[in-house]
């Protein structure tokens, strides 16, 4: 998330009852996913294993549950709950105003875009030129859409992001982290039916020119998916991956949360992803290995019954 | 379903043609699954199978297509086609009557719910106080919502459940058991886009306080959901099945039919639960087992190589 | 895609720039799938693979990029690009004009049917007598639907065909090939909450009669479904298959493109369906096999550790 104006960290820290170590007197941009901010940002940090490349991410202001040396030129806000100051800052600075017209006021559409009944678009959606949006199709607020984009209907831009903050005090449950990302759709994307893509955390979810999908495709919140890309049906990918350029992913295929699939790797239909995969080439199964691997595990498995009858026959001969 | 007010059994007899067994002055309080059933309720029974489960249930009156013994304070309703008089009792007592309103008049929602635009709510559904309903969401006749709940686009509440009666004389076919039942979504709820809740046939689909889930999941009819829940985008629970409190499904999990699975159990993604699983314990497979015993069966079977070699050599040595 | 009126070759030839060989004087009825083709019909090939079975296919004229002998009463259509010209014909014979009401002028329904609120129907949709359309449903253009049809919220019938032609220039980038098809669903039909069915490339994906869908179904282009069939809750079909008649899809199954599944084949949850399938036989595994080989393999795994065991005691005794 983009402030409107950059905004004083004095004011910030008020807000969140934070002390500052380091730059007193800089000013914020925004707050944002650490594999996706930049200098100008504020991010948040509250576990010990994420200090390190919080501190030293290209974020400039880093909300803290602990204090540590702040590099040249940054800033520390140090609270007992970063989490909750999150939470206060999305509140005070993108409050939940939903728009109640079935499109915004603010929201732009370029020349020569079609928009179908019973279509709702949020606050600030932008479309470009020459785009069809479907009928029931849902685009929430700040989401921006390129030129040339095809949306089938009922697929859902923005929706919230499923993060949740485990409290463990009994019962364990959970806590909802508000989404004040967006989702970036670039030019000569196509969205089959019946898809959704969730908006980033604070980042942003983006898929990437030319991309592809079929119907009933998930995105996950802050997922990068490069230029074309294809997507077939049931796909589904989960939170913070990358997915490179000119990837394919077959049917019902399911991908794990921040990982990197490379460029122009080819995933066999059903297989899950569990871990990152090298660019270029094929993968099959559930974890997901070479294709090549897979199809030979396939052919030994299919020998054990000859395994049986050989140790029977050597046992019996010895 | 409960009936608006308690029906006379000698009414419902003369509806279905049915002779009665027991105690004939009763009135029934509605009709009901087996394993939701309360005294009151109609059950109806057509598969010897489930001839005692049904009479020894806490239902008060049996739907049956056989004389059995009755016990004290039952009675029994004797029909040739038990199935045939349940679509009868619906067809009388809650006639499909749709609003064709986008908001029903008999919809009551709680004060500081949003309700957003291209939202259809049904007849005598009920939404508690500061729930956000967003745009495309459909709920159903007779649909309750508790407090604080967010259902994100696309989602439909209430649609009917998935439940035949095969009919075997050629060519085979499939005989809808129509709907009556309803969706309770208790308070703190979160619910992603594009999620497909089925109402119970006659009884309840219950999503328990506090639950979340991500998009594209499909709850089946009857399914008795706990309380903090965490379901993954595209998982798939058929009907009638029990997932204990605390229960974690990752993406792309399928659940089967009228099993249970046990508190706090974590089952991986695109793992398929086929029968009861106990709780705590995490699991993994398509079936299910153990995540640990899945975990060796990989190791074992990449040693099938090395096996097969060492066999080649035990031969060619003795 | 039926012509409104036969077109005469003489005029597409002349649109698409295109060499006549064979019978110059004859007229065009429509353009079809090559599993779909019928006498007076067109089809475009321009990989030699499949020059022969397009040349002789019920079709009457073949847009080709090479020239053939010709068969008595065909005809060629020699053109360098048979894809662009193709797209030539769809914009020419069936321009891309959505209808901007909820419900087109040009839309049918039947007596007894229900179509509920935020419901889209496009232009030329006709639906038959008695059927349900729950809110939010959405059923593109030429979509016909028969009698005693029930379409549950949410779901989508005719987005447009996943089918692009892939330019492999860099980078690697894909060219859409507009959907001139449609969806026939047959009587009494029943679909769920959530599912998308896309229209045929240029002929017709069809629902026969008697088939009961569950939720978050897809089923791919010009796919062709038979009678009786049950599908359960997010199973995938992929483009041009043919399931034949009381076929059983259990939950999240997936099935490839262009393959058959018999009559009355029935496949376990979560299979992927790689080939075509023997009628009458069950199927299981991920790609599905007859059941009773998946069963017995899982058998055989388990058993590695004690060929393992024995193989150790056969090596150390010899």
């Amino acid at each position: 998330m983009r402030f409107e104006n950059p905004v004083p960290l004095s004011e910030i820290a008020a807000l969140i009852a934070a002390r500052i170590v380091g730059d007193h007197d800089a000013a914020a941009t925004g707050i944002n996913e650490i594999h996706q901010v930049e200098k100008g940002d504020l991010v948040f940090v509250d576990h010990p294993k994420y200090y390190d490349t919080s501190i030293h991410s290209a974020a400039s202001f880093i909300i803290i549950n602990t204090e540590q040396k702040v590099p040249e030129g940054k800033a520390l806000l140090i609270v007992d709950e970063p989490f909750e100051a999150y939470l206060k800052i999305v509140s005070a600075y993108r409050p939940f105003r939903p728009s109640m017209e079935a499109v915004a006021a603010t929201a732009q559409t370029g020349p020569g875009t079609v928009i179908m009944p019973h279509v709702y678009l949020g606050n600030h959606v932008t479309i470009g030129a020459h785009c069809v949006i479907y009928p029931n199709v849902t685009i929430m607020d700040h989401c921006t859409i390129g030129d040339n984009v095809i949306i089938q209907s009922g697929t859902v831009i923005g929706s919230d992001a499923f993060y949740y903050n485990k409290k463990t005090n009994r019962p364990v449950h959970y806590k909802k982290m508000i989404s004040c990302g967006r989702v970036e759709i670039e030019a000569d994307v196509e969205i089959g039916a019946g898809c959704t893509i969730d908006r980033g955390v604070t980042g942003v979810t983006r898929i990437g020119a030319g991309t592809k999908m079929d119907n009933l495709v998930h995105i996950g919140h802050d997922t990068l998916v490069g230029k074309n890309c294809l997507f077939a049906a049931q796909v589904g990918i989960a939170g913070a991956s990358v997915i490179e350029d000119e990837v394919i992913l077959w049917g019902q295929v399911g991908v794990s949360k921040t990982l990197t699939i490379g460029k122009g790797a080819v995933i066999n239909a059903q297989s899950g992803v569990a871990s990152s995969l090298k660019g270029g080439g094929a993968y099959f199964g559930s974890p997901a290995v070479p294709a090549h691997e897979k199809k030979k595990e396939l052919v030994w498995i299919k020998r054990i019954p000859q395994i049986w009858d050989r140790l029977n026959k050597s046992e019996s001969s010895s």
